[in-house]
């Protein structure tokens, strides 16, 4: 980084919001990727007009620039793969500014953390249903960069249902307001709506309204055990179309349950080849235990040999307890964990599965699964040994056979993490040539320069 | 129009499908607002393969060209404005090519009806929501192309909440698909959501996946009586942030009901300041009953001097008729009506009425309003003599003044109708120069030539 850029910035914005040190650039080196790349340096804005200079200057001079709001991405958004400046939004940025109870609208800087605004609405009997695994560190920049979903999207949708209007700084520096505090709002292009998902290569993004509900009441937790993957997906399907929406509808597959199992003896069933766990919510309560009855029939009928309700919040959680943990559990099978968010249309996921055990004894290794049936949303995880380059190998060709499988069931290399910088390689298989033209059409509407977050989303 | 390019056309489609005759000149060149213009030919493409060969032509020859659906848009969008040839969808790709009930999912083309896909997944006990006044003419390619709302937006949203994926052709001919038939799917800028509201500007829309839920099996209608506009809302305000959700939550100012009553002699209260017609519906009937208990307390407590809950469909549609009919009868204020779809935030909706009832009194105009206070949506009918241009300037006046109001409340030029031409004037009161600077980008992006639909939307 060239002297006088260092200069502008500590100029800028203070000696204690610029650095150029070797200890920043190892504090914001990484993301939830395995990868580490060094920026040239670190800056933090106070306030969207230090946004809106820093993004002008860098323009101006060509310098790449990386939004960042907690580096909890999984695919190296928030990397500076390509080196340049991270601009770093957590610190400064991370007010919320208003709760509008009467429109039922929060407003927040990006760098507020995801939980923090559930429990300030909660307090006041609202909720902001979007709950990224993540929540408690995420910031709400980096979920609507990502269109982050979580356990209650089956029900509630994800980030970008509830996104009403953005404030964004252009690359150029102009500042631009996108949708409005109304459910309506049709004047102009949906700027918002291409905002949403960008993963920091369109605008930096410096101010969100999002849409709140009221707080459901009551919610129940129950479980079922399902004699395969396929069993436990028809009852899925059918809970489903019956018009019973859970708010989570959650399987571990057999290599999951048993990782569970080995690891914590819960009791888990050890033979079953899938456990169901879900989740209803609502303002009444029979109409809560109504729907438990309907899923409970739907259960049984495709095959279930168990199903519990929990009576109270330790039974629940309890429930639950398998699922929370099946992420690290699972790194019994191996060092390496290469784990994906494949997505298809829900009545593919027996079809995906099957192809995946396939595929996985194809390559010799081992691929847990688990996730979120309800959105058709599946953790694929390859596992094997790191410090076996041949397994390593073996494990990348299983998971581009997998991504291929995925698109040819209609499905998305992505349903939550993004692209970024590890799914860009797989671009080609799901996108055509004109379509990844238009991508890049459209980047370089916004960013001529191609000075933010460049390279990445195999652009 | 040159013969060559007319020759071009009809070898393409056939001589039934390719016409330049001056019957269809006339058959195509209007659309809801009074303005008529002649285009230069209509096409009618039997299949997407058509639609590119058409684009791909007039991008090569730089010839204008106008989407079209039902042509029931009430701002222009489908009328040749700048000349060139009307593609009209809803001759041959009117087909409803799929529903998917595992994946509760409907494939269509854009030219069918809205409320044809309604009743064929209403048949299989499934919904479709988003119903604009206009469901029984109107194409879902039109419906998407301005994002339309419906009287359920309130509870329902509107079609951009239920569009899943698209398949679209660029002006090049290029045809892209955008979306998934999932419910997340972040890989690739998000292109289905510039599309939503793009008012054929940017793309041929061409393929349609379209998120269905399952039929709620009650309904109930309600109404109350109040003395003001303000107690009205506030009523409206209570009972949604009491967690009830209507689906529908309709108002009537005091000119619409005088209106309605003098033509048609239903007995309405014609001193009331406002009634507010209500929907509520669900899968239990205890549940709907428990909600319309709560609804009449926050009616009542909002000084409500009537509330009835209709017992049966008869005097449910007797309650909704005087909303139904109100456009209609409003007619008796002035021979011309210059209606808007201005839309505030829920809670500016007093603010804004008492605006709107100062400038009609400045402007010495009768303005009649009626519309969706779920969403804080107003149609603001500013009612003037046609034969008396000072009248008429007045009125335009007014709204003008309107416009500014709506933008000061936070509000947009338009919750559903969108911008064509006839609220092209206005977009400098909402928007800044870089916000038009990044359409106009944006519009470049994917219609260099700028072949598509032209000179719209302020751009
Ligand atoms: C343990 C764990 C669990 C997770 N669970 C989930 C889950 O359940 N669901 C899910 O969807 N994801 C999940 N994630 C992924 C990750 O948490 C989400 O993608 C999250 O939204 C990222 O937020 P962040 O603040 O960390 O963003 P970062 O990682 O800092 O950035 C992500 C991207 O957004 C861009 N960005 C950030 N802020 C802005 C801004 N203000 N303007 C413009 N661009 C910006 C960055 O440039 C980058 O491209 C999980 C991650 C971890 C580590
Ligand atoms: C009596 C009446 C009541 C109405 N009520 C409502 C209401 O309640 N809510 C509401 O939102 N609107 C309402 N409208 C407005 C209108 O019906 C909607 O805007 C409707 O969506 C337009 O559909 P259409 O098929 O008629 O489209 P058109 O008028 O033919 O076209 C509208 C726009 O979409 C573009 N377009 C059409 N098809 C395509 C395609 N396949 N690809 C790309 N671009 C395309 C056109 O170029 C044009 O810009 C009403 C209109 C009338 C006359």
């Amino acid at each position: 980084m060239d002297k006088k850029h260092e200069k502008f910035f500590i100029k800028l914005l203070g000696e204690d919001n610029a650095y150029f040190d070797e200890a920043h650039k190892i504090a914001y080196c990484y993301d939830a990727t395995r990868k580490r790349y060094a920026p040239d340096g670190v800056v933090f804005p106070r306030d969207e007009s230090d946004v809106s200079e820093i993004l002008k200057y860098c323009n101006e001079h060509k310098i790449t620039i990386i939004p960042r709001g907690a580096g909890s991405g999984f695919t190296g958004g928030a990397l500076a793969s390509s080196g340049g400046i991270i601009m770093a939004l957590e610190k400064h940025m991370n007010k919320i500014l208003e709760i509008d109870l009467e429109n039922m609208v929060a407003v927040v800087q990006p760098g507020v953390i995801n939980k923090d605004l559930q429990k300030a609405v909660e307090k006041l009997g609202l909720f902001y249903p979007p709950d990224p695994a993540s929540e408690t560190y995420s910031t709400l920049g980096g979920n609507v960069s990502e269109n982050s979903g979580g356990m209650r999207a089956a029900k509630y949708g994800i980030t970008k249902d509830y996104v009403m209007a953005l404030r964004a700084v252009l690359p150029n520096g102009d500042v631009i307001r996108a949708g409005k505090r109304t459910i309506k709002d049709v004047a102009g292009f949906n700027i918002a709506g291409i905002l949403i998902a960008s993963e920091g290569a369109l605008a930096v993004i410096t101010e969100i309204t999002l849409k709140l509900i009221s707080k459901p009441k009551f919610s129940k937790t129950a479980m079922g055990v399902f004699p395969s993957v396929e069993s436990a997906m028809n009852a899925v399907f059918k809970t489903m179309a019956a018009g019973v929406t859970p708010v989570a509808m959650e399987f571990l597959d057999n290599l999951s349950i048993k990782a569970v199992e080995e690891r914590f003896h819960r009791g888990l069933p050890t033979s079953a080849g899938a456990i169901l766990v879900s989740e209803m919510d609502g303002n009444d309560e029979s109409v809560i235990n109504a729907d438990l009855e309907r899923l409970k029939e739907h259960f049984i009928a495709n095959g279930a040999s168990e199903f519990r309700v929990a009576k109270d919040a330790n039974e629940s959680s309890d429930i639950w307890f398998a699922r929370r943990n099946c992420s690290q559990a699972i790194n019994c099978y191996g060092s390496l964990k290469i784990n994906e968010d494949i997505t298809v249309p829900r009545s593919k996921l027996p079809a995906l599965l099957e192809k995946i055990a396939k595929i996985s004894a194809k390559y010799n290794v081992i691929t847990p699964c688990f996730g979120h049936t309800g959105d058709g949303n599946v953790h694929t995880n390859v596992m094997v040994d790191k410090n076996d380059p041949e397994a390593v190998k073996r494990g990348y060709e299983a998971i581009t056979e997998i991504f291929k499988a995925t698109v040819e069931l209609g499905g998305t290399l992505s349903g939550e993490h993004g692209i970024g910088i590890s799914k860009a390689p797989f671009m080609s298989l799901a996108f055509s040539e004109a379509e990844m033209n238009l991508f890049r059409a459209i980047k370089k509407a916004f960013d001529p320069n191609n000075i933010l977050n460049p390279n990445k989303m195999g652009l």
